[in-house]
């Protein structure tokens, strides 16, 4: 079922050049393409709309679940929900990649809505990879929302990517989480041409000595543009902590809105932001090592988002 | 025309032990209550609207402008508009504080409008201090909107300082640049009780070279609420920074909302915020030198602010 842009889309979003060890549910322009479950994770059809709930039992240690999604028919548009369960004590990594291969004229969209509640002492390693290819008019659209209910003890760690290729994005990350729970975020990104991308990051500290850390850094070519939004809301003894890199070029148009909102007296918030452009030292030094300017700034840019 | 009252008010405000050298406007509930013009800086009474307009002459040195403003009776409710024309290459001092004391049990209300249009290479330190007090159940209200335009290598250093007592306060500066100019903000802010205070700056950064540094620490006791919000947006080749630092204590809420807008590929923006309590080490350090918690905790919120 699986064709050669798809096999090829598939490694890009979820670096798999095979079959995944594991569970998996591959989704294929709105259709299932493969499925498989495990002892300890089990993979559901949602009966009363598309999406899939993924249920992982308490105590699973080092097990994956991948569940890329492949749009290589132009004019799709589809909103899916994704539920996962992830019992207490589980340590499991859930690889979660997007791509589109667009070269018809109609516009390709995929809302991929995840909901993790993630059990006591659970510790879960998401990764989401959007990337997007086609030379068509239509665009590639993908807006994720991303919601994370963290229990006790909990630690999730997201690496949140988009490589290149969608032409418009909104991101809508929110995040509760209760005592003792981790969340990490690194999140890259990167646009070029006239594509838009929005960031949105939402994370209430509502347990005692919950902590969030929440990174992202972004490269904005071309007539592209950026808004990156994070609010970390501190209700108790907590600590937040985000921050902003990007760097900006050609005719590019960046905004990043942090918030910090402290609502107890014992929340420790910081954040930092910086846009800028590729220094000019760093252009330089690099150049006469025998680089031209432009494979400069690309060693440069793929440093900085590694 | 001064009362005792008023005269405590004059020198919480603008420091003021004697009606000052140089040019002043006293104004006092709501009437003029003295005012002194130089050769140099002229005061007209507007009269479209309640305000005046303050000329000061190029090439004006070391010169200052008072014009504080005292609501010593209860229920004034008042907006005054001053406009300040500051000719080129001057180099003055303007002082514009604001005092309420209210026993009464109406609201007391001023919201002070400055426009400053800073001409080529005019230098300008403005220092704005707010205080009220007052026993009554009558509210201390300031509004103050600050608008800034300055010309090409203006150079404006601005002092706002909300030291105590004011119930609720919403302060919105906006400030455009021109080439090579530069305006530095310290903004220091107390509330207590049930205070509400908001700051929104927005500075605008036109001109090539331009730049802005914003830098903000305040204090929040009791159950009082702060928001700041401060935008740099770069259009040019500019550099802006800027830094929010709060303490806060007790039930106090805090919001921070910095946003960097960078529109353009040489626009280098930065953003700094914290917040959080004082720190544990520090108390017990002053503790251990023979100070109460009191004593210790005023005396780091004091330095703090200084």
């Amino acid at each position: 079922m699986i064709d050669e842009i798809q096999k090829q889309i598939l490694e890009e979003v979820a670096d798999l050049h095979k079959v995944p060890d594991g569970a998996y549910n591959i989704r294929a322009n709105g259709e299932s393409a493969g499925r498989n479950t495990t002892a300890n994770i089990d993979i559901i059809t949602k009966e009363d709309k598309s999406g899939i709930d993924i249920r992982i039992k308490p105590g699973t240690k080092n097990e994956s679940v991948h569940i890329p999604v492949v749009l290589s028919k132009s004019g799709i548009k589809e909103t899916v929900y994704n539920d996962f369960y992830i019992g207490e004590d589980a340590d499991v990594t859930i690889v979660a990649g997007c791509g589109i291969h667009n070269c018809g004229n109609q516009d390709s969209q995929h809302d991929g809505i995840h909901r993790f509640y993630v059990g006591k002492n659970a510790k879960v390693r998401y990764v989401e990879k959007h990337y997007a290819q086609g030379d068509g008019l239509g665009k590639k659209i993908l807006n994720p929302v991303t919601e994370v209910y963290q229990e006790a003890g909990s630690y999730v760690d997201m690496e949140m990517v988009q490589i290149k290729g969608v032409d418009s994005t909104v991101r809508t990350t929110k995040a509760e989480l209760a005592e003792d729970a981790t969340l990490i975020v690194h999140e890259r990104l990167m646009t070029h041409g006239k594509q838009k991308a929005t960031s949105v990051y939402t994370v209430e500290l509502n347990g005692e000595n919950s902590s969030t850390d929440i990174i992202s850094r972004s490269v904005a070519k071309n007539e592209s543009e950026q808004i990156f939004e994070a609010a970390i809301v501190g209700n108790t003894v907590c600590s937040g902590h985000a921050e902003c890199d990007a760097i900006i070029m050609d005719k590019a148009h960046v905004v990043a809105v942090p918030k910090l909102d402290a609502n107890n007296v014992d929340a420790a918030l910081i954040h930092e932001a910086a846009i800028g452009k590729i220094a000019g030292d760093q252009l330089i030094k690099l150049m006469s090592l025998g680089l031209t300017e432009q494979e400069a700034e690309e060693q440069i840019i793929s440093g900085f988002l590694k």
